[in-house]
């Protein structure tokens, strides 16, 4: 009778481990693995206008970044977390000289938007992107086309030091 | 007789004449006395993107370039002259390195827009502003005031080194 019983609760505990260990599993699997935006949202350069940036360097850019409906009102109303359904993007160009510029005010001192290079998206969802602080993110060549992820995989640890401004880096320009 | 009708002659000739040089100086008047905008258009900080821009030295500026519905239809489909109603808009704003986005690239690289400077408007209507290329501009510093009429006279001389681009030296970033 003992290693009956002995031989039941062993079952069961062994049975409870697997169980829990494999849910463990799942839900770690699930929280932790970052998801990427794989498409460009529609319409978004029709989108209004939250400021503009340059970055030396490497980049060589200027960016444009544009917001949608949620993301401007949660802006302007100083909200923070912003609200699921707000989108940030950032429109990439390169940085150059505009000769016909420097020609009409007589000197160089003039820089325009050059080629596109690349467009970047900041989706907000606090479910589907829990794992990066509610925040999807994509980043889209040329091409339309998204990175590999492995270059996707350094944007969250970078935003993650903006964590008090909801890992926004962008502040918006009156 | 002769000495009357000599008078009468004279006397219609100066009168021609005087009424002649009154009426070519009134219409000359009119047609070379540039107008400005005088009142920021209501909405622009909806308006769509056009472009970006960076000068350099004393003016050390980023500008965001916005324009109303009827420019940006304008700029896509390359409609020159742009139609009457077309606004084109250049939020203007200090040009300042960012602590926080160098701090989180680990290198000094990162500029963006510090407090703003002044806002410009171009105003589309060819029979208001004729003697202008059909533009009105408008210049307001922070405080929401034109600036005084000796700068804007700047305006369009300058803009006149770009005439075949509608005097418009903002290009459409796509």
């Amino acid at each position: 009778m003992r290693r009956i019983t002995f031989f039941m609760v062993a079952v069961a505990l062994v049975t409870s481990l697997i169980a829990f260990k494999s849910s463990a599993f799942r839900s770690t699997g699930q929280a932790d693995a970052p998801i990427f935006v794989t498409e460009m949202p529609a319409g978004y350069r029709e989108w209004r206008f939250i400021s503009v940036a340059h970055e030396e360097g490497n980049l060589n850019s200027f960016a444009s970044v544009l917001g949608n409906d949620i993301a401007i009102k949660a802006y302007r109303e100083g909200t923070l977390p912003f609200p699921d359904g707000a989108i940030i993007a950032a429109l990439h160009y390169k940085f150059v000289p505009s000769a016909e510029n420097n020609k009409a005010f007589g000197r160089d001192q003039s820089f325009v938007t050059g080629a596109p290079t690349n467009n970047q998206f900041m989706i907000k969802d606090s479910k589907k992107y829990a794992a990066t602080g509610g925040w999807g993110f994509g980043h889209f060549n040329n091409d339309g086309k998204p990175v590999d992820e492995a270059f996707m995989k350094t944007c969250f640890p970078c935003h993650q030091k903006i964590k008090e401004r909801d890992f926004v880096f962008t502040r918006y320009a009156p």
